[in-house]
């Protein structure tokens, strides 16, 4: 059985969105599973000592057009959230509530749905409401999301994943790792699809 | 005739070497002709508010595995110089003197040369003794291309295409225009490649 391809990803990345549409199905073609991480670029960017991207004159600028663009380069339905700055603490504490108590595949279908809602229907992760109503809307047991997103237990969780992103070098998302190989971006999937196909390179 | 493809280089860039190995080629295939620009990264990150990708922890053990897997994956020969932080500016003032006493496409040839000389051979373009060796090497009049360097009139010309490079949204390198839609990076060359073959996406 071949290792799977860790996908590291915070809901509020759009590039990560991007990405979370093909992942799957390349990693599918070469007979590998996806292992998903929600992390807080908040977290991953201060140990890097970054700011956002979004945070940069000119570089704003180009990254808002490159998204876009991007999206529609990867056939990827894509419409810009209102606020591209926000937090996703409770969807990613919710991810990992899954993650620990429904399994891997409970967790990244809400990772995949998570992300979908807000860059296709502008959903609000950090508001409460919208949350409990994606979480219903996506077979889950609200209360107990809600319950979940409250706990200190899955707020730890999420610390852990943290700290455990950035000791696998994880500075910004998308970040995935092939067979202990690093690839950051959106845009290294014609070199994580080269390395499925033929190996190292 | 179908417009140039603006592409914007600092000589101690090194994913702007990579990406200089394929633009002619590329844009050749599509009838295209290349506009090079000589800049320096230091300008154009200080408009944006930037450090260097490499002053960042994480990042930098990141891009410096990402650079010459991304050479490999290109098929670009490429050996890590020295000091990656070194100053292009001498480089880059003789690459606007060529650029307005021999034309375009001697400019252009300098550069390539340059890109080349650092970053297969470690050659260190902020020696002036290596930089008159490269400039005889690649055909230039040695001492012409050292007055030139001290000359304030190619001072004040790369101060203008730095300033040009910034108004056109210029931030880092590679960067590219092709009819005015800005690409960044030598990981959309597949973005540009469709561009050109398809038109806008």
């Amino acid at each position: 059985m071949k290792s799977p391809i860790d996908f590291y990803f915070d809901f509020v990345s759009p590039y990560a969105y991007i990405a979370s549409e093909w992942v799957e199905a390349l990693a599918a073609r070469h007979a590998r599973t996806v292992r998903w991480h929600a992390v807080l670029l908040g977290a991953t960017f201060a140990a890097a000592e970054l700011k956002s991207p979004l945070a940069h004159p000119l570089k704003r600028e180009h990254m808002l057009r490159d998204i876009q663009r991007s999206a529609r380069f990867e056939g990827v339905p894509f419409a810009m959230p209102d606020q591209l700055l926000a937090s996703s603490l409770l969807a990613a504490r919710v991810f990992w509530w899954l993650e620990d108590s429904a399994g891997e595949r409970a967790a990244a279908a809400w990772g995949r749905a998570g992300l979908r809602a807000r860059f296709t229907r502008g959903v609000a992760l950090d508001d409460p409401a919208a949350l409990k109503t994606l979480a219903a809307d996506s077979g889950l047991d609200a209360d107990a999301a809600e319950a979940a997103w409250g706990d200190a237990r899955w707020k730890v969780r999420l610390k852990r994943a943290n700290d455990d992103a950035i000791a696998a070098g994880v500075f910004g998302t998308p970040f995935f790792v092939v067979d202990g190989e690093p690839f950051w971006g959106n845009d290294r999937k014609p070199q994580i699809e080269q390395w499925l196909a033929q190996g190292p390179f």
